[in-house]
């Protein structure tokens, strides 16, 4: 299948080396589905609420990654047996959920039993809004595209006998439980429970309803349902349906249990046509059927597609690529794909949504858009950036979901889907990510001191009544988190409750709150406690404040469980500390001792560039004078080590967008080091030319040029620097600067100005 | 806790003593709620929809009969652990169905997982309509009655956290899926899909709908769900409610599952009552709901009881017994209570059923009942002459019932259970079960001719094109089954065609339908070719038209799987002949070898009271001259061995009444030996006197009198018989002799007649 995909990549790029190709034409969906990026190449419109994958990840001898073992993506391209398409899914995390829902087109005697209906896949395209693929099992062609809630696929059937398959029981969530009703001969509806994303919080639950429509009335619409397992009972001897799939010929009443779907049946002609349409809800049953009649009124696949095309342009097109390669554009406008994949729209197209946390309904103003899927831990870190340059509005559209899920639930949440909190990694981020929207600009609507509050309770209430740091008495205390239980997250808790405390420290000091920033910073400064001189390293501390004995900076590694760090090891969070790298190098006593350190990252092998902990670090040299050009190299080295236009080109999971945002920044020459400071570090740019149409109720000036002069493969480092055409000292530049300015000139040179 | 119940028993025996005693007082509704019985102590109306049973045969070290066992009943008066009480039930079956729907009243902290929250039972008290019993583990005491349609619950708790749970999951029947929905604080709805009766059609599913409603607004209410069982995956290192139940302390939406339920929490005051209400409906929530609304509106725990009672003693009432032990007494008022637990009423308050197989909503004339439960193969041997004797009116109503499902599915059914066909057991017992009808009168309201013609498409209608007769085609031909596969049921099979075909044979005859009658009681007469005159037995005969080889008739005893017989030996099926019990005299050569074959299986052991395809044979003797006083011998002996008013006090499963029909007419004397002959075997009664009062819509004379004279233990024989004062000769006397005369009087002797 891969050398398939190359041979359909290589036949795209030569169809269109003439044509004048749109930013949705680059976009390559398969990026990321391989190597754990978790990405999924099927359709979707910008943020929608829906959006398809063919699910593949079945538990199969010739599947690596798959649902028992470690598994939090309905697709991975190395795998081969396909069981359907999905309509709502996750795209990038590192957990199980939702990837369910899933349609699936099959010929011949009725089998349900996904393990026996599974088929390979044959000439797979994936394009913005658009996916299709030969299923080879049953020679049925399909394809499929995507309005905002609803989906609509294309199935060119064989003659004989067809089905189309909508699979309630499987999916990616380890919630469980279904109920579906057959409303006519080509509509059903249901609903699907689904959550329990991380484990952490079992209590959060969410439910799907859902619409399926076929354009052709079915000669027969069956339930199936497995059947309970009677191995262990008399009743294995008697019973001939024992943990099968049994398919309910006549039954036709509402069903309901763990793992249940629905079979639409059909004698076909050749080459025959059969379209379905899904619309999904987090609402209510009728308002997917609502979200249905109104997104898909009157409109045929091809025209769905279209506007499709035109949403994904609209929203990538505000950025135009000069110079770099066709598959350097590929990956950026991919990246800036993946950005615009989450959050997605909660509310129904008549603004109903789950209230956050009670799931009661509330309604939105219209135009407002409720936007959920809030990962904290991985987009405090470049996603508000990514939105000031490139979706200022939706952006703020964010910020205002997030006070609305602080007055519905009393909290700022620090992992939210579909309006429920789970509470996944460490820290409280959205203080970060609030507070750099803020300082960005993207506040508007809310009233500042309301949004300081909402931070500040998070940050200041005391544990017995915080719902978001329930741990924090003693960090609040003694400003660190001491190692209690063997393989806590100690460490890697309190780097981010000082990321967020330090966050909120500066809006208080921009405030003129001159007690909350002192009490904040100070926490934000416990940092130090954990610094071992003898190592360099931050190294867990025991409550009686002596360091953890026994420590092994590189225990950790490939996410093995370790003493205060969680998913790395001390290499990956000793230099974590963005807001205070000056601070740091103090710490190791000299510039050189910290340049060292930081370099052996690289160059011993202790970075890894697939977790966000250490994805700032090649960025950290910038603020050691004359280390500057190692920014410059380690970037580009990270850029072509460990991204590309392929599926395995990104360097892990996408989280939300965040590891395609490192790149998409690290391709413009800019990065914001330090979470919340709305400042970048300058590095060398990829392309000749970025330049991005800035939105102008957010800023003065039209558009954002960023440009490499004489920048050629071997010409990684900065010469020099201009802004708006005047020399510009450092490496350093606030956002302000740079946008007020519209135009940055980094000139390029293959020698490192040490 | 034997010894409680027969303490209680005693108690109340003592306390009853002296007062009125009316028939409701003489139920006992432990019998046969051990030994197989698979009756339930719970309380019900007569041929109530609703009807409720402690629910103890659940799997664990203490218990011999579970559900992991062969269990067909959701209580054994054995078992120890108790989950709850159901609120549907199949009594005296023999496979598992239903038996769900159960409430639980529990204290303490919240415990939702069956097993954990099982308890044991002290002080149980049951009677028609009411059953108490303090839940020991909890110190609640429970009582609880019904309406047709609904249940009524009332718990006095202790003082603390109290719960009342509602178990959608667990139940006796071997479909699953359920719904819920939390209505208000004291309302929930849903359904739970039931069915797969004795897995012969898996596709005949029966949903259940209800709505539970509480008399105190509950401070939460919570669902519970079995989690999906991860033990196979990775993932059983994260989640922590891996294969556990999970309580849903936030998730208000509705809910789905193969195992879930749902929780009404309080803080009770010592003492405190709170009362359950259940509605129950087969078509839909809206009926469920309005068949509470209707039948329990205003209407307190007492006055729901005290109607309940008065329903029992008008259908009771109309025996009268005189005579007899006070044990005797209640032996045969609870036989009548059996046979008034089935058939159970279908459609709902408002009239709407489901109709036979589509279960599509229809809805009955307002004052008629669609009754359901038509267990064929039990009940068309001796229920239609209860019906006649007991509840004429009934008895007409289930046949109307059996013509309205002929009339929407296309034939009579063979084995229904809520409008579905679930083929259980051999033979087409609608056939026996409609001749006796109509001999017997109780099939006004039906035309005759259509009657006929719906029994001829069972009998007549080619396999192919058969539902119900699907395999007759070489029966058809050669009028004998073959032994094709090892352990099948042929001759089992064949003698149930034969009597149906026989039995239709007598109508066709009466209608004049020569050709009809010819045809039918030339297949009746096929049973001659089983006869092996080396045994004097039925012997399974091949395809070739030789005897199997290898035969012991003895093997099947104790229901081991043989060749030719279904749950008994060659012994169990050879004299199941009952409409030519002359013709094989006439085989056996002498009536002596006859006699001395059929006193062999007493004497020997051979006979199984506990099932019915042998429980004619003590009557039999009557057909042979002289030999009558076998007949009430071994009635005698089989009356005082096999039954009794204690637990165990039925010889096997009731077989919806038909175990209990046994009894009550060999008490009163008369047997009909032939099934579809309106005539009974006469033999020895238990009672001085027993006076029915006779139904005048059906009956000339407005009470049948059936006296023993001189009947002490010792004169077991019949010296004489008199029919209404008149010297009567012979002993067998038809239905309409019997009635139309209306006394039979009966002189006992400890003397045999030889």
């Amino acid at each position: 299948m891969k050398k398939l995909f190359i041979a359909a990549a290589a036949l795209c790029a030569v169809g269109h080396a003439y044509a004048q190709k749109t930013p949705a034409d680059y976009v390559n969906p398969f990026i990321g589905t391989s190597n754990y990026g978790t990405t999924q190449p099927g359709p979707l419109v910008p943020q929608g609420m829906v959006s398809m994958s063919p699910f593949n990840t079945i538990p199969r001898p010739e599947h690596k990654v798959h649902t028992d073992s470690w598994c939090s993506t309905p697709y991975v391209w190395d795998n081969k047996w396909m069981i359907g398409f999905t309509n709502v899914n996750l795209s990038g995390v590192g957990c199980p959920d939702l990837g369910s829902l899933i349609l699936m087109p099959t010929t011949g005697p009725l089998e349900v039993d996904f393990q026996k209906y599974a088929s390979p896949l044959e000439n797979q395209v994936a394009k913005a809004g658009y996916y299709s693929a030969k299923i080879s099992a049953y020679d049925v062609l399909a394809e499929m595209t995507a309005t905002t809630r609803t989906s609509r696929s294309r199935y060119t059937f064989p003659a004989g006998e067809s089905h189309i398959l909508f699979n309630i029981g499987q999916g990616l969530t380890t919630e469980s439980g279904g109920y579906a009703r057959i409303v006519s001969d080509s509509e059903i509806e249901g609903f699907k429970i689904m959550g329990d994303f991380c484990y952490g919080v079992p209590q959060s639950v969410i439910p799907v309803y859902f619409v399926v429509r076929t354009s052709k009335p079915a000669e027969s619409v069956q339930y199936w349902k497995k059947q309970p397992d009677f191995s262990h009972s008399a009743i294995k001897d008697w019973s001939s349906t024992s943990n099968q799939y049994k398919v309910y010929t006549r039954f036709k009443q509402p069903i309901a249990g763990d793992d249940i779907g629905v079979a639409f049946n059909y004698s076909t002609a050749d080459g025959e046509v059969i379209e379905v349409a899904v619309g999904v809800s987090y609402v209510s049953i009728e308002n997917a059927r609502e979200n249905l009649d109104r997104e898909q009124h009157r409109k045929n696949f091809d025209a769905i597609y279209a506007d499709a095309v035109t949403a994904w342009n609209e929203v990538l097109g505000v950025a135009t690529l000069e110079g770099g390669t066709e598959d350097q554009k590929t990956q950026f406008y991919t990246g800036l794909y993946h950005n615009w994949v989450h959050p997605f729209v909660l509310q129904d197209a008549n603004g109903d949504y789950p209230e956050m946390e009670s799931g009661r309904i509330r309604r939105m103003p219209q135009g407002a858009d409720r936007l959920t899927m809030f990962s904290g831990w991985d987009v405090y870190r470049l996603t508000p950036f990514m939105g000031a340059l490139f979706f200022p509005q939706r952006q703020n559209d964010m910020a205002l979901s997030m006070m609305q899920m602080y007055k519905e639930s009393g909290n700022l949440p620090k992992f939210e889907i579909a309006a429920k909190e789970f509470m996944t990694m460490e820290g409280d981020a959205a203080l970060p990510y609030m507070t750099a929207c803020w300082f960005l600009g993207l506040t508007k609507g809310i009233d500042t001191e309301t949004l300081y509050q909402a931070m500040l309770k998070n940050a200041a209430a005391p544990a017995e009544e915080n719902r978001i740091r329930g741990d924090q008495s003693f960090y609040a205390e003694h400003h660190y988190i001491p190692l209690r239980t063997p393989f806590d997250n100690s460490v890697s808790q309190a780097i981010e409750y000082y990321v967020a405390d330090w966050s909120l420290g500066q809006m208080a000091k921009a405030l003129g709150k001159t007690a909350d920033y002192e009490m904040l910073n100070a926490r934000a400064m416990g940092y130090r406690k954990y610094f071992d001189k003898n190592y360099g390293l931050l190294r867990p501390v025991l409550p009686d404040g002596t360091f953890m004995p026994g420590f092994n900076p590189r225990e950790g590694e490939n996410f093995k469980p370790v003493n205060g760090f969680h998913e790395g090891s001390s290499w990956n969070y000793s230099f974590s500390i963005p807001y205070d790298i000056p601070g740091l190098v103090k710490l190791y006593g000299s510039s050189e001792r910290f340049v060292d350190s930081l370099s052996a990252c690289f160059d011993k092998g202790y970075f890894d560039m697939g977790n966000e902990p250490d994805m700032g670090y090649p960025y950290y040299f910038s603020y050691v004078k004359g280390s500057e050009w190692k920014t410059q190299y380690y970037v580009n080295q990270c850029l072509e080590r460990y991204y590309g236009n392929k599926p395995g080109g990104l360097p892990g999971n996408d989280d939300a967008g965040t590891m395609s945002a490192w790149q998409n920044l690290s391709m413009m020459g800019i990065y914001p080091a330090c979470p919340a400071k709305a400042e970048y570090v300058i590095t060398t740019p990829t392309f000749d030319k970025v330049t991005i149409r800035l939105d102008p109720k957010y800023y003065k000036r039209s558009e954002l040029v960023i440009e490499a002069v004489n920048r050629t493969p071997e010409n990684i480092y900065i010469e020099k620097i201009e802004l708006d055409g005047k020399p510009f000292r450092g490496y350093f530049i606030s956002h302000k600067q740079l946008t007020d300015a519209g135009r940055l000139t980094i000139y390029c040179t293959n020698k490192p100005q040490k």
